[in-house]
């Protein structure tokens, strides 16, 4: 597609503003708001993104955040959110929100007991109490929680797994994508649809061509980031969206790294989410222009210079690297919120110097730094 | 002394505004600016106020914070300190702080090996490293750290003590007090004297008396709320204050409840510091215009109502008690946040309010309407 092309293609929820080779900058057209693409979205797992709170979210430009429908269906449950008639009340974020269907946390925390063609049946990890997840409700849950954007039930195909394991479940996920789009109520609420089909690039094209069929507000790709290599992600990115169209959003789902996420974009990814920047934060793993900075680390015990010299966030404007590594080595609660407001402002910083780069037509010399800065 | 003379006192550190009997209003004149008085000073234990950043404490007016010298003195350590020039550029906070000089930390922390005429030998609570405090030390400690105001190091006479044990104990105090007069280097960092003499107001008259001979720039209250009752730390509270000069700043260290606070105050302190606040926030217990709340309460999951009417905090402002208490139940770090910023805020609240009472000379009222809301 040419630039012309892609700068008037538009539908109802998406709209593409620019190109550069396969990347794309574009406008999510939302009902609590319009979001930029590329985006990364924070992860708000239980109701918020930990040790933050919106107004830390809004001051380092945070357009979209992330609800996990696993946590916040079995804490604060249902009944809190529609009393307070959805979760972005509840929480109080007035901008989009997009909510994963809970599949995922299912097979990863919970004790899974059984998966059958009508759903996941499965022991709360909290309180090991019987609970069953079908398409119809994963979508009713999400319309409940009022997300901008909800996403289909699937089932995670393990890695590694045989062709065959991987098509059969793979074929299921697309039963229940069916489901889920037919269980579709609220209109201004979208939905995407998600690709699987484990590390055969066919069978993710055929999963693509399935959900296609259905016909989403937009298409992840999911079921990366769960151990296989980074050139299987690529591979399998690639080849699904060889496939998918163009005038929709794409999202690759619990993506990644800094290098992961402009690598996605240059292969024309707009959507992101992961714990990363979050977890590590806390971990006092933190992301900077001159790579990562183990903040723990003996060596910055005297430096009183900022974090990243390059950053605006409020740690690297406020604190030394010296003054970090003190509040993470004694464990002070204060450090984890000010990692995190780094990591998340970095992430969302590198996000706007992709769309910039995108505009520029400059993306493969981005990449290009990318590369070095992170596989040094 | 009636209340044109109180408004006329005034020392190098110390002016008197207002009066409504025992209790005043002031200024106290440090290196790091102006801070009204009556004073409540939040905990800032290890170099940060536990979850907060100084950009949260100045929202809801905080004016001066206290630091720990035996956790700084470990952790980060006096090089770092040196490196930084001092605690203020450290951590950040551009206002006033008071540091207490250690000594209650090594009693109820370390490992405390020996107490001699010289100073505490003791174990650090964090390797065990043998360690020794002098009060020519706990001086030299607190000046490079550079707080507006330090505390000589006492012994914590042990609750119960028999009178002789009181005295005895109170005596070495008063011979360390001494010695950290004349330990003090920096003549714009103001020094306190800590009234001693366990539960025995005679043993406290006498601790004062020494102080005023050595002659301090405030007079602190110490080595209460270690267990006596509440009619003790009133006894002992008033018993100093007979003694204690009215032109110079009076601390009632380690107090308290609100309900303390304002009795306090009533009786004629001007300072105050506690770790209830932010500890009870952190454990989700809050204070509110009408009482306490716990916020782990099951009652409370579907109320949408602010956690605080009257109050015009953050957390207040933003969030209802459902949302508190759902991101109590599910562990987030946000909830030890906002937590702490409203019980803060509740304090600096009360502060503002007693100090309007003065003015208006109605603390008695104040005083009744706190007393019949805590002690219901």
């Amino acid at each position: 597609m040419s630039d012309q092309k892609a700068a008037s293609a538009k539908s109802e929820i998406f709209e593409i503003t620019d190109t550069d080779g396969e990347a794309r900058t574009g406008k999510l057209h939302l009902k609590h708001g319009v979001v930029n693409t590329p985006i990364f979205m924070p992860v708000g797992t239980v109701g918020s993104v930990k040790s933050l709170t919106p107004e830390d979210l809004l001051a380092f430009g945070s357009e979209i955040i992330l609800g996990n429908t696993y946590h916040l269906y079995l804490r604060p449950g249902m009944e809190v959110i529609k009393k307070f008639g959805g979760l972005h009340n509840f929480i109080q974020w007035k901008k989009p929100i997009l909510t994963d269907s809970g599949g995922f946390q299912i097979f990863s925390l919970g004790k899974l007991n059984k998966i059958t063609e009508d759903g996941a049946h499965f022991q709360s990890h909290l309180d090991g109490s019987k609970l069953s997840l079908t398409p119809e409700l994963a979508v009713e849950i999400q319309e409940t929680l009022g997300s901008d954007i909800h996403m289909v039930l699937d089932e995670c195909t393990p890695y590694p797994a045989t062709r065959e394991q991987a098509e059969s479940s793979m074929m299921r996920s697309m039963r229940w994508a069916e489901r889920c789009r037919k269980a579709r109520k609220k209109l201004d609420l979208f939905q995407f649809g998600i690709v699987q089909g484990g590390v055969y690039p066919d069978l993710r094209q055929k999963s693509a061509k399935a959900l296609i069929n259905i016909g989403f507000d937009g298409y992840a790709i999911g079921g990366l980031s769960v151990g296989e290599s980074k050139s299987e992600m690529t591979n399998m990115t690639e080849a699904a969206i060889q496939v998918l169209p163009k005038d929709k959003p794409r999202y690759l789902m619990g993506v990644g790294t800094p290098l992961d996420i402009v690598e996605g974009i240059y292969r024309g990814v707009d959507m992101f989410d992961c714990v990363m920047p979050t977890r590590n934060g806390r971990n006092g793993s933190l992301f900077t222009s001159t790579g990562r900075v183990n903040i723990k680390n003996n060596k910055y015990k005297l430096d009183d210079s900022p974090l990243d010299p390059e950053c605006s966030c409020y740690t690297c404007r406020t604190f030394s690297k010296g003054y970090l590594r003190h509040l993470f080595a004694a464990g002070e609660v204060t450090s984890m919120r000010l990692n995190t407001i780094h990591n998340l402002a970095y992430y969302l910083n590198l996000i706007h110097s992709i769309r910039k780069a995108i505009t520029e037509r400059s993306l493969a010399q981005l990449l290009a730094h990318h590369r070095g800065l992170w596989d040094s």
